[in-house]
Parts: structure tokens; C-alpha cells; sequence
């Protein structure tokens, strides 16, 4: 099946203690569309400005990236800086210039309006719900959002809950828009607003999957080192959505090694600093590490007879 | 095989969402040995003042918790008060008097010398030293200690943790004893000072097994509510021990199978106040708890096949 994603492209200024990086390709639908594209076909939807390089959308184009939907307007692109602390425990934002991105109301191209898979990477709620006005008949929609929404547009964020399959978002989000600090009660109170599963990520402590008949989770990968954070969150999304969308089923079991897919993207995302390691990432590397994954669960034959 | 385990037996005043009690029973060696006696036979070692209730000490017997090695002396038991926010996110300590336990020189009796497992809980590591100069041959030693400890007699802790088989701490201790806030590093650093197995207790993260040959996890049951984690570490190292123990094997296979005892028995006592839940639960409860957190791992046979 055919996955549509909605969301930013950016030049990202970023610090960890690895180095520094200027104008390092990102942005959500950038970091998205290259895992997704890894499972699916992937078309972005997205605005650049005048000064996004040519060889930027040619490494999106070398991935099979569908690009007919990203907008080329006068003006710069999208631009965030960050810098991390020692150990990633705090992230501070040293400039977001949205330029471009500012007025960027998402058309979605003719041929793209069939699309059964959709993404909903995190924008005003409002382009959002437009998105959805435009696709014919999507069969699954997941979608992403932030704290400045949750806590500044929620009633617009709360109606296009109630128009998608799955909400993906990380724990603090998640006790923001639900009101409680207990995961479980959170996930709880989210799918009583619309989405039937909700994901929640826990960053280095993995990810979980919450649906009406089903609580689980993902341990992250254990790496001796992060690189760069950045763009993790919408790699394991693009992880995630393009294996359900290879599948072409929604399905609980799908959902739940969908899980994985989306973990192991994510462990190849952080491993480098902007997109350069995700984007040579192939099928073979996620099933290594996926056996790596597995034996990183302890004891699942302990015994308890007495 | 007998298990020794040396640590406080205490009166709580815990003060949580869900309600107060008032000199609850409670102490590092009570949880353990409430946990680990579940498996094998369990000695305490500790000492307790004349108002400490014949009733409490009942509550261990009737465990089958052995209580030889139990002081009764003039003056008060140790107390310890504190209090959770909501969401267990911080907790405030309004109280600690060590009263009895200030001048607590662990004595082991003759007839526990021969122990084959000890569990040093968290004291003062000279006297956790002094404590292993009087078994005769121990097969398997573990440690507990805290940032106490680890700030203010470091090289006290240096000396005892080349003479221990596993060290347990909660991450924040691991993240100070080791100087690297990246878990893998920073286990590696402490595996270096002595300890083949480290086990880093992340509270609802989970827990981490690490020794030359393995690294890996185990995720904490999800609750849709806790109640009082107070002893939910100690209860973690009671379960793991005991049934370390109870196999009388200490190769990685029986490690990693014993850090899921350790998070099923722990999952209880943050059920309840005090010991209240983990002084009845059963072997037969923790095995339906093990179905469960089977349950809770997602996708392991996701594919990614090109």
C-alpha cells in the first residue's frame, strides 16, 4: 500500500556531545519518508524554501521517495536549532524559524489522494484535519502531535483525534493530553477520544503499544552511544507505518511487529547525526538487530512450579 | 541452598495519592526476605529496638523467615518517613532516625556462617564487609548500596565490591558510582571495579542484567495503578536471589530467569502499603503474573524479509 506523510522539512543546527552540525538535513517527513520508504512506497508532502539544495531531495529521490507533493516556494526553509546535553537528558532549543513553513497549507496532488496509508506528522491539528478532507477513502491514519498543541489548539487537536486509527506521541504528551501520570490510564484516556491504538514513546526506554485488547511494549536497543537524538520519534513512526503498510493489514499482530520495526529504525536514526545513517539503512541491517533485539529480553522461560 | 540476607528492619510513614501509614512495617531485610523466602530458606540478620511488635516479627516467621540472627535491643527501631507525589515522579524524605540501627553491628550466628548465598543490603559498606569476613564460604555474594555511599565512603565501597558476585543498584547510583550517564557504560565501568553481574533497577523502566557475556532487560509488569513502591527495590532483590537460590545455579541462563522473579515479586509490593501484598503472595501468583508479562513483549516475529 501507498504511504502519504504530511510534515516538515527543515535544516537542523544540532550539538550533542559528538560535535556540532549546521544545516543538517531534517525535518519529520524527511526522517519519516526514509525508514518508511524502506517497506513502502513513500510520497511527502511538505514545503522547502528557495535555498533547499538539490542534492538534499536527491537523497530522498536515491530512497525512492515520492516527491511531487514537496513545494519549492521563494524564502528560506525551515530551520531548528538544539543542542543536547552530555547523556541526552535535556534537550534546549536555541532557535526555531519556521519561514517558509509558516504559511504552508498542505495541498495534497491528484494522484496522491488515493493513498491507503497516511501520516500525520506534527503540525497545527487544523492542516491536519484538512489533510484528511482531501484523501478519497485512507484505511488507516496515524498521527503525531506536540506539547504546543495539546496545551494551545486542543480542541482543534481533539477533532481530528476523532478522525484517526492511531495517535503516536511521547510520554510526557501523553500525560499532558490525558491528565494522568500513570501510562496506562493515560493510553486510556486517549483512545476514549477517537484513536483505537495509541503509541507512546519512552525514548531510550522503548515504546508502547496500547489498543482495547492489548498493553505492550518495545525495549529500545541498548547502545553504548548516541550520536544525535534528533528525528528519532518520526523514524520509528516511518519504521512503524511502513511496515503495516507492506503488510497491507492493521491488525493487532501487524501493530505489535510494527513495534519492532519502528524500534530498530529509530537505533539506526540515533547512531549519527541527522539522517546520515538512516538513509543507507537497509532490510538486512533491521533483521540483524532484530535478533540482537530479541535476545535482549531475559528469562522469558523462568519457572514457577513450586 | 540458604540464603543470608543483612539489611534494616524498620517502621515507614508513607504518605502517597492513595492514602498514609503510620509506622508500617518495613526495612530493606523485611522485603527481601519476604520475597526471597518464597524460594528458599531465608535468614535475617538485623536489629531492631523493644518496640519493635512481637506481632511484626510474626509476620516474618509465619514466611518461614528465619530470625536467629535478629537483634532485640533497648531503645527505638529505625524509622523512616516519606512522602510521593502523585505519580511517584519524586519522593521527599520527612524523616530518617536510625535510632537502634545507628550502632548496628551485623553478628552473624554460628549457625548461619555456612550460608551460600548473602545479600548485603544497603548499609554502611564496612559493615558490609565485615560481614562477609564471618561466612565461611559463600557460593554467591550480591550487594545493594545507595548515593549515600557512593559520595561519602567510596573507597570503602571499592573494597567490598571486589569481593561480590553481583552488584543491584537503581540507575541514578549506577550513573554516580560510574561517572557515564549511558547505562551500558556506565555497567561496564562498575563490572570493572569487581562485580561480574551488574543488575541496574530502572523502578517502571524496568531492570538490566549486565555481565561479560550478555546484556539485556526485563520490562516492569504495567500497572494502571501503584500504590506505595516503597521496598519495591529490596522485594526486586529478594525475588532474584531467592530464586538464584533455589536452583542453586548462578550461570547466566538462571540470572536472567531470576531478574524476571525479581520484577514479578517487585510488581506486587507496589500493590499495597507496607509488606501487605507481598507477605501473601504465592508461587502460583507469580506465574500468572510471568503469563502476563510474556504478553506485555511485542512482535518478536516481525520479519524483515526483502
Amino acid at each position: 500500500m501507498k504511504v502519504l506523510v504530511v510534515g516538515s522539512m527543515a535544516y537542523d543546527s544540532v550539538e550533542t556531545w559528538a560535535g556540532k552540525r549546521e544545516r543538517a538535513l531534517g525535518g519529520s517527513a524527511t526522517y519519516f519518508s526514509l525508514a518508511s520508504s524502506l517497506f513502502a512506497p513513500t510520497e511527502v508532502v511538505a514545503v522547502v524554501g528557495d535555498d533547499f539544495a538539490a542534492s538534499d531531495l536527491g537523497r530522498l529521490r536515491d530512497r525512492g521517495v515520492g516527491l511531487s507533493g514537496v513545494k519549492q516556494v521563494p524564502g528560506e526553509t525551515f530551520r531548528w536549532g538544539g543542542r543536547y546535553s552530555r547523556y541526552f537528558e535535556t534537550r534546549e532549543t536555541l532557535f526555531t524559524e519556521l519561514n517558509v513553513f509558516s504559511s504552508f497549507q498542505p495541498e495534497i496532488p491528484a494522484g496522491l489522494r488515493d493513498a491507503e496509508v497516511v501520516f500525520l506528522a506534527n503540525i497545527h491539528p487544523r492542516l491536519q484535519a484538512s489533510v484528511l478532507d482531501q484523501m478519497t477513502a485512507p484505511k488507516f491514519v496515524a498521527l503525531d502531535t506536540m506539547n504546543f498543541w495539546i496545551s494551545g489548539e486542543r480542541s482543534h487537536l481533539e477533532e481530528v483525534l476523532g478522525r484517526v486509527d492511531l495517535l503516536m506521541l511521547n510520554d510526557e504528551e501523553a500525560f499532558a493530553l490525558s491528565g494522568s501520570g500513570n501510562l496506562l490510564q493515560a493510553a486510556a484516556a486517549i483512545r476514549a477520544k477517537g484513536p483505537k491504538a495509541v503509541v507512546i514513546k519512552r525514548g531510550e526506554h522503548g515504546a508502547w503499544l496500547f489498543t482495547d485488547e492489548y498493553t505492550g511494549l518495545v525495549p529500545a536497543v541498548p547502545l553504548p552511544e548516541v550520536i544525535d537524538p534528533t528525528g528519532a520519534g518520526d523514524t520509528f513512526a516511518g519504521g512503524f507505518i511502513g511496515y503495516l503498510a507492506r503488510s497491507g493489514d492493521f491488525g493487532l499482530k501487524k501493530l505489535k511487529e510494527a513495534m519492532v520495526s519502528g524500534t530498530l529504525a529509530a537505533s539506526y536514526c540515533v547512531q549519527a547525526f541527522s539522517v546520515d545513517r538512516i538513509e543507507s539503512v537497509d532490510l538486512s541491517d533491521l533483521a540483524d538487530r532484530h535478533e540482537q533485539l530479541r535476545d535482549v529480553i531475559c528469562g522469558l522461560d523462568a519457572s514457577f512450579d513450586s
